[in-house]
């Protein structure tokens, strides 16, 4: 350890390689408390330069790395677990000036999505993905993760908002192209073979961002209530161009309190504008519509408050995020209470129009994952993801194979052998 | 040979592997006449297995393979230039039930675009990809190229139209992912990797399509006359949505007649619905607007005949398809004629949104590349790109260093190593 933290610090100066415990330990436990492991040296490099100078270091002492953004991932893609060398790449935060006519962005892998966001402001743009995690979450490990979130049904996964990418890959080199052209077919997809690779592939340093038409204060929010989650997409259909369709269930609004309304099936909608009539659409129970902006904050609250509600439950919660074909959602979710062990508290919330439900599983022990398990088999089984957005990392590498056949599998350790034969780069991720 | 097509004959049967001198002759040369070679064979496999079965001869027999679709292509990167096997895979036509609730449709990579939009249009859907040689394009082809077009500053290219694949690996394996799911972060995007690669990493035999929502007749098509390139850009950004923004000059109206709009840059727009008041745009010189179908159709001649118009101008031409950033557009076109032998012929037209210029030069002798040459790097110089949506091919890969670094073009080496040691797949192409 001495002699890497020597070989590290001469590469980013000694008071970015961080080895006291109380430092350490903020980067080696994610966010939900489930993941967790020891790191010998947090380092926090300052260019792409000095990514691969600490790459050069951890290749010639052998020892393995992970990188970690905001520390917001929910499988335990971002935390040494086996004693890799945390690479945090939060010091990379600058936003450069916002192209008006490209509406693009440059941002460091650093930069949080609201300080991109943020910068956007002033040119009436805006990042097209957005996720509660908005001031932690960096765009770097956005890019790694591929992220979803609210706006998707809208403006697509991170995949779809990067326009170029600069990373170091495992073997030293800094690949760079962040012109940010519309149309640019010159040779194979790096920066999306990269958005998604989980920090497997190379370590994203900066990223070229596609922006969108920022949404102003006219917008309408509502939450209705259906009878079903069929009736909930039958009317979802029915309105038109819709900025979110976030679903909730009474189990998940009854942690927080009494939801203004109250129905098997809620759905929070937003339209850019006026609303096309909530009480109009099929199927409506109930229905509360905020056009205020503290009114519509205060309607956003329910759904956004699900996930610190889980957490305050007790025992740290599994979270089952996954994908279902949007024909089998309203069979699944009736399913979900015959899956878990009795007495187990489950909380389920998602993205309706993406079929992409947050299964929650708190309690009871055994604390092992059989839980996961039987979610994870019976969404396979129905034809849906045992990923939507969270990604593979460690929680869920033993199900891959649920999801992806053995030839895909054979292609993706082809691939991640080409590009890090020696697997330096977050080793114990994606891959079973 | 004989060995080779007894071989083959016994995977697709014989009818399927075609030797005669006059049949081969259609699949050896490209459709501009620029590129052409020689066969040994052409294959026409029926299935995913059968294309396997025909990856594995060609390996066993050290024959390298040249997937070809459509041969619409315009950068030689479907012809087999230097004796390698044909697989067209145009039989692989069959376009599955449309997906309402997904929006989404499977096609076999052989189906033309075409094919494909009529199956979605009772459903009032579409492919979001569109382009003049919709006929005979092939998805397949679209997608191993990451098709642009006419719709791309609405909905993207190929690569954003794709929602899974399925494809041949150069050892035989076929990898399935076609459920369409719309989160689905489970390992690494081989179909992003797929798309664009020119047939050199793997063999596309159906794909899962995202469509779109269908135009109607309720368009309003306008061609606008501006002084500028950059007084359209400036009219472009106050039109609003758009469906389409292509940009012609008087050089190529010329060749096709008296265009109803003189003006030294021309543009198409369209609108759906109407239009936001086309002489009230800023900037505008000249205008004619149409709503009917025909009257439409008539407007749409004059960007569409182009093509057609310059092929007639005598020896095939030279046709750049390159990328300009917006604010560079300008001095780009200014500079071209400047670029060319004195007595050739330049035509330049173009998507405006997307900075894509088709720069088709024609004549004088010697017909060499220095053209070629001169153009890219004008365009490399100003921080564009060699390859807007063609690709590369063969014609382009002597240049594919202008546009990425070495460090870029290593880690594309990789990946094909990877994916195709033994350098079976369309070994020719992309990479210099």
């Amino acid at each position: 350890v001495g002699d890497l933290e020597r070989a590290l610090a001469s590469v980013v100066g000694a008071a970015q390689v961080l080895v006291d415990d109380d430092v350490r330990s903020g980067y080696e436990v994610d966010w939900t408390g489930r993941f967790r492991g020891r790191t010998p040296a947090v380092v926090r490099p300052g260019s792409a330069d000095e990514v691969a100078g600490v790459l050069a270091v951890c290749r010639s002492l052998g020892a393995a790395v992970v990188p970690q953004g905001g520390n917001t991932g929910l499988v335990g893609g971002g935390v040494p677990l086996a004693g890799e060398v945390v690479l945090s790449l939060r010091r990379l935060a600058t936003v450069g000036p916002v192209d008006r006519l490209a509406a693009q962005v440059t941002a460091g892998a650093g930069a949080t999505l609201e300080a991109v966001s943020s910068a956007a402001a002033p040119c009436g743009l805006d990042v097209g993905v957005d996720l509660a995690a908005r001031g932690s979450a960096t765009i770097g490990g956005m890019v790694a993760t591929n992220a979803g979130g609210l706006r998707h049904l809208r403006h697509g996964a991170m995949r779809s908002a990067v326009a170029g990418i600069e990373a170091v890959l495992a073997d030293g080199s800094v690949v760079s192209h962040l012109g940010g052209l519309a149309k640019d077919n010159t040779g194979y997809d790096l920066a999306g073979l990269l958005c998604g690779s989980e920090g497997t592939l190379g370590v994203v340093t900066a990223v070229r961002l596609r922006l969108v038409p920022r949404l102003g204060d006219d917008l309408t929010t509502a939450l209705v209530g259906f009878s079903s989650v069929d009736d909930a997409l039958v009317a979802m259909r029915a309105a038109g161009v819709l900025e979110a369709a976030e679903v909730m269930f009474p189990s998940g609004l009854a942690l927080l309190g009494t939801p203004p309304v109250s129905a098997p099936v809620v759905v929070l909608f937003e339209w850019a504008g006026s609303s096309p009539g909530v009480p109009d659409l099929p199927g409506v129970l109930d229905a509360a519509v905020a056009t205020s902006s503290s009114q519509r904050a205060a309607l956003w609250w329910w759904r956004e408050a699900h996930t610190e509600a889980v957490n305050r439950l007790g025992p740290p919660p599994h979270k089952l995020d996954v994908t279902l074909p949007l024909g089998g959602l309203s069979g699944f979710v009736a399913s979900v209470p015959s899956l878990v062990p009795p007495g187990a508290t489950v909380v389920v919330w998602g993205h309706l129009a993406d079929g992409n439900l947050h299964v929650n599983v708190v309690g009871p022990p055994p604390d092992d994952d059989s839980v996961d398990d039987a979610v994870l088999r019976a969404v396979a089984a129905a034809g849906g993801s045992i990923s939507a957005e969270h990604g593979i990392g460690t929680a869920k590498k033993r199900w891959l194979a649920l999801g992806r056949s053995e030839a895909e599998i054979a292609a993706f350790r082809a691939v991640k052998r080409a590009l890090d034969p020696d697997g330096l780069l977050n080793p114990n991720v994606l891959l079973p």
